[in-house]
């Protein structure tokens, strides 16, 4: 944990909180906390700050906190994923948060199951503290926003042109290791929409569909990888371009 | 498992292998092949093929293996990982063999702590098969070659410029989030030597030693990311630099 994430709930008028939970277990136990100890801490959507503790009990941290003026910007990458097994989805969510996503697009796709969507890992008060967990990871404040689409063709064909920030038009990019080992394609205008399919790959009708629309083929190589490996390589290949470019 | 990888006991004269554990029950429940039916194989450290099935019961099947002429050439990269906690490594040995190690180089660090280097986890007799199954999923017959060292110093004073290839100087990288935002730099040669830290870092110390043996620092951008998510995404990074130059 490099940052203590505090919702709007956590502070009073003064910017103090009182903490007793998990966070407050890791201020005493793993950083050691002292009256007079400072801390990095966070706004939930909000700024980062300094929290100085003013006193704490065996379980409990009270830090004053004071933040800067500007809200961190969100990340620069959409990831439009074909919903993953749930072992799979459960181990993502932290990573993709830490990594940096603005908006996370779950979508179904042939080689989905049906039953995955079914499952408590998609569930906001399943993955919200996980999403919170890879924030502190990466000293974040910005929750990615989720959305999940059980059709993959409406989704193409007309909604996903409205999920995205309609300032910036991104770069789409479409990771497959089925293509010819052609490097990402550089993500001029510094915003990226990655697609990664299933387990076993996009079948020949949604590929067709993702490349009409705009996505454009790169490779990660020529080997074939787990889909949590495969998801994690090809955001941080991303996000590199991205800033090779910024 | 995109590879059935055979070890020389596993092949007679003939080039037939009958198998009765994992492989042939994923062959069975997964693939659900039937006599005449072809899969891919690979003869560990060696060539690539294809086994024709010949007969099979609930629990066994028999492959005849035709072998192509070459053997894959091995990664291009090597890994210098100060060994992380043993949960972590236990996640690690599988993707990184899946996304192309050729020397896993495994080092103390002054935030390693010494007893790791005591657990099940660095023993040739847990990681192998876990290094398989990666080479399986990635359809690669190449085994990384694993070192280990309980001495930082002396690993990078006399013994890392043995452990490489003497035809190919590999560029050296250190992966570092606390580097100025550097991009990756381009891996000319086509070979590269990634350093990747422990959780909370190189002490000065060692990224002194490092860099004057060498290494260059880049960073992912200024997202702090757990280990195992650190180590994936730099490999991956690295791998892109040395796709786009090839």
């Amino acid at each position: 944990m490099n940052l203590i994430l505090l919702q709007p709930a956590d502070l009073d008028d003064t910017g103090r909180t009182l903490l007793s939970d998990h966070r407050a277990r890791h201020l005493i136990s793993v950083l050691k906390v002292k009256p007079g100890s400072e801390v990095r801490v966070g706004r939930l959507e909000g700024p980062l700050g300094t929290g100085t503790v003013e006193h704490g009990t065996d379980h409990t941290v009270q830090l004053a906190c004071v933040f800067q003026a500007d809200v961190p910007p969100r990340p620069r990458v959409d990831v439009l994923l074909a919903l993953p097994r749930p072992k799979v989805m459960k181990r993502l969510w932290a990573q993709l948060a830490a990594l940096g996503v603005d908006h996370l697009i779950l979508t179904n796709a042939a080689r989905v199951e049906r039953n995955y969507f079914d499952t408590h890992v998609i569930d906001p008060a399943f993955y919200t503290p996980l999403l919170i967990e890879g924030l502190q990871q990466a000293r974040d404040t910005r929750l990615p926003r989720v959305s999940i689409h059980r059709q993959f063709k409406p989704l193409m064909e007309d909604d996903l042109s409205l999920l995205s920030n309609p300032d910036e038009t991104p770069l789409r990019l479409l990771a497959d290791p089925g293509f010819r080992p052609d490097p990402v394609p550089t993500a001029r205008g510094g915003r990226a929409l990655l697609a990664i399919g299933p387990e076993g790959g996009w079948v020949p009708f949604e590929r067709d569909l993702l490349t009409r629309h705009g996505f454009l083929p790169f490779s990660l190589g020529p080997r074939s990888l787990r889909t949590d490996t495969a998801c994690i390589a090809a955001l941080a290949v991303v996000h590199q371009t991205l800033l090779t470019d910024g």
